[in-house]
């Protein structure tokens, strides 16, 4: 049974190691150089792979994405659709994207923008602390990832709504859903976390429209992909007052070219698409599950449907 | 029914605004400037009264702090001994520590000051994550404030302990206690906090034996009392490699001097003393409710025993 790394950006040794304890039986193999025959590989550990390049492997059993996100797969028309996809969800690469959206969050809520520029100036002086009950938390997406973030929001008092295709039931959370939820679920939050997928539904979902609706001064964090945001809309509402703040996770080009005016927007934190890393020896024993499932002759688990786009 | 509100530093109009609407019947009085005849006042609500200044009015039924330390009324030799003496308990209080120490333990734990430092040189590049639970926390002091933030460290996953002068019993956290629990609880601490109360067994905890005992590169988050630390010591604990870093709310001498050497340690960062901050429409209700319960002939809630200091 054999398993290809098929990466350009995460570390394969990790995975090695991970992989080879959780299932010995499995070969490792390593994109692009040590393939072996193509016709032996079983499985695709992959991340964004090369359009086409998975039609090489014609026994491949299932592809199991490196990330949560699927686009870098869907993107690719020559796909092979006849067998599973499985999208990744794990502890660690969950727990990660919340610590992301709660450092942020708390950021913004508790001025530390302000804060540490008052640091570079040895300036004592204290902001008003808000209640967090009157702080408006908006997340646009429930899935895995959003609504784990949700519900810590909650339960560190936040007053939380979120926004999703259809309507959710997470517990101290305002659910909004649908085109028609969208306008009122803006015109009520003053921070906006995105965690949407990319699909033909969301794609440059924060753009000038949509950004009308929030409140004046309101504050934008991305962490789902660069292609949800019109650049040229977000950096407009950045500069006419719409918006107070913005950190970024993900952009049109990764990485962001040195030279694109987000750098050194002073209103804008650029983090190198680092919101949640894959941390192998936590994933693995869910990748290691999914091709157990796959032998016994079951989907694995979070099979993508290709129609919703995750 | 008069109630004097003594505070250099916290804005009185808030207060006044918040306990109105609580107590219509209570008189406001501001000190210096309009406190009436001193007899009249039967409730003070002070931070950091000059020392012997409470002695002033006779029939005092209580002293409320606008703070939940009270080391600033404990260091009055001549404080009123005879009548309690409150701590304040507020949800917007432990709240705010909570996010002060939830933000600084996951801007250790997700590098983000050396995210940070490649923002300014336009640079992308990622540094592995660690899985939350093999992230050892470490809280020193476990009363209302700590036990909050340990619940919420608890469910983001963190292999969180607990040092306190009584053992603790706290789902999911390692309770030290006593002399002989602080070596061992500081050798498993990657992230140390500090959120003790300041007692004459407390002072000065943090000194070159104590901080002898943490692993190698360990941090330091204060947000208890600039008492608690032996600054020298701190300081060369951080030039010799035993602290990675530190994130200090709290200082011996506040507003911190301008030209103090934490302003400027590359490896510090300074915040004013704003880890939680009162805020009035909150605490105005805790506030009122302990009028009502002295007017009723109770005592008020978190009366100070000042022999353990809290």
């Amino acid at each position: 049974m054999k398993l290809l790394f098929l990466s350009a950006e995460d570390r394969a040794d990790p995975w090695r190691e991970a992989l080879a304890e959780e299932l010995p039986e499995l070969e490792f193999k390593l994109w692009p150089d040590d393939v072996g025959a193509p016709e032996d590989i079983d499985y695709a550990l992959v991340w964004k792979p090369p359009a086409g390049e998975l039609r090489n492997f014609p026994n491949l059993k299932a592809i199991l994405s490196l990330g949560a996100g699927i686009d870098h797969l869907a993107a690719d028309p020559e796909l092979p659709t006849h067998i599973p996809t499985s999208r990744l969800v794990d502890r660690c690469l969950t727990q990660g994207m919340t610590e992301y959206v709660l450092y942020w969050v708390i950021h913004y809520h508790r001025h530390m923008n302000a804060y540490a520029d008052m640091r570079v100036r040895h300036e004592w002086r204290h902001i008003p602390q808000v209640d967090p009950k009157r702080r408006r938390v908006g997340l646009l997406g429930l899935g895995e990832l959003g609504s784990d973030a949700a519900e810590k929001l909650v339960a560190l008092d936040y007053d939380v709504a979120g926004w999703s295709r259809t309507a959710k039931d997470i517990p101290g959370v305002t659910s909004f859903h649908g085109a028609d939820g969208l306008a009122p679920f803006l015109a009520r939050t003053d921070i906006l976390v995105c965690l949407l997928p990319m699909t033909d539904q969301t794609r440059a979902i924060i753009n000038k429209d949509n950004l009308a609706q929030l409140p004046e001064a309101a504050v934008f964090i991305n962490c789902a992909r660069g292609a949800h945001v019109v650049d040229d809309d977000l950096l407009a509402a950045l500069d006419n007052g719409r918006l107070s703040a913005a950190t970024l996770d993900v952009f049109h080009t990764e990485p962001l070219p040195a030279d694109h005016p987000y750098w050194s927007h002073p209103n804008v934190v650029v983090t190198p698409h680092m919101a949640s890393l894959t941390v192998a020896h936590s994933a693995a024993a869910y990748i290691a599950d999914n091709i157990r499932r796959v032998e016994r002759g079951e989907l694995p688990l979070n099979t993508v449907d290709f129609q919703t786009g995750y």
